[in-house]
């Protein structure tokens, strides 16, 4: 990560480092208000009340800004995903920790959230090729934990296309969650976990 | 539907229908590319070769292109569902008659099915009142068929988190798809269907 984007998990602690937050704060609600292509510099100017050469200091160009604000929510949801593992042991807990954990953290962040689903695939050069590292990354620790379970439990299915659904499922959920008809993301986390984890068979028919 | 709006699910035949077809397919790749937000009339004009005069002769406002574009991939798929539903039996094959429908359609309109993902909540008024008077519908003819199957094997899981799951894993899918890799659409179905109705779980545990 270049020297001008200390965008780290903990809370920012320089002057420098919480003025960016604030900005990618502005950035996101703007991306997702007006999409990104649309939004310009000038409407961040405008919502985060500082001039267009104070912004450039902070990073050169709104690429830049995806860039961070896409760095930032996979490296975070990884950090914590790696925090909450090392308490849990066998083949299904863990996965069911990966939903709870994407859950929350997606679900507490709808703004990123809904730019991150809508901006996927607009980075290119080496910002892009950087994220899509990350995401891979994040992709293939929830593909180890299903590979473990299948290989427990001598299942036989396809994983990639397993695991896609299951990302599927959690990141379409912000079209319609609802907390008053579906519950916390605690409760979320669990009835999906179950039509993934056991499918709507699973105790009564040896399919 | 106005009069000034007859987009069916059949063959354009009348030359102000196969006109606004042409202008649908237009406003479809724009909205695509650059957002609805963004894309203005005066793209839609230079893409498609007409005045804006004569766009606005088709259609009174950007808004009203958007309906149509939702109104006639939301008619559509449901017209083919039905159409495909009426050969089927039983409690399970209906649901994967449904689930082939849906990516066989989705996949073959890549470019509507990111406008109608990106720009899902865009329109209100009567406009926005109709599409999710239709949209409504064929969620229920989803949750008809599970829950026709839920009662025919005395299941038991939450209808809507299940349906809405199945809804994610579908509707992500063009985020991800490769048919090299992935097979083509029926192949996936299956594989989608499978994850979704036994669960990978199902012929192994008895959770």
């Amino acid at each position: 990560m270049s020297p001008t984007a200390p965008v780290t998990t903990s809370a920012p602690e320089t002057r420098f480092e919480r003025r960016l937050a604030k900005i990618l704060g502005h950035a996101t609600a703007i991306f997702c208000e007006k999409g990104y292509e649309c939004a310009s510099m000038r409407d961040l100017s405008r919502s985060s009340g500082m001039s267009l050469a104070g912004l450039y200091y902070y990073f050169e160009s709104k690429e830049k800004l995806l860039y961070l604000i896409q760095k930032h929510y996979f490296t975070t949801v990884m950090t914590l995903l790696r925090e909450r593992l090392e308490d849990v042991v066998g083949a299904e807990e863990p996965l069911r920790t990966f939903i709870v954990n994407h859950l929350e953290y997606f679900l507490s962040s709808p703004a990123a959230t809904k730019v991150l689903s809508h901006e996927d695939d607009v980075l290119e050069d080496e910002l892009g090729t950087e994220i899509r590292a990350i995401k891979r990354e994040y992709y293939h620790s929830c593909t180890d934990l299903v590979d473990a379970l299948k290989k427990e439990q001598s299942l036989e299915f396809n994983t990639r296309i397993a695991v896609l659904s299951l990302f599927g499922m959690m990141n379409w959920l912000h079209t319609w969650y609802n907390p008053r008809v579906d519950g916390d993301p605690r409760a979320l986390a669990r009835h999906i976990g179950d039509v993934f984890l056991r499918g709507i068979y699973s105790a009564t028919t040896t399919l």
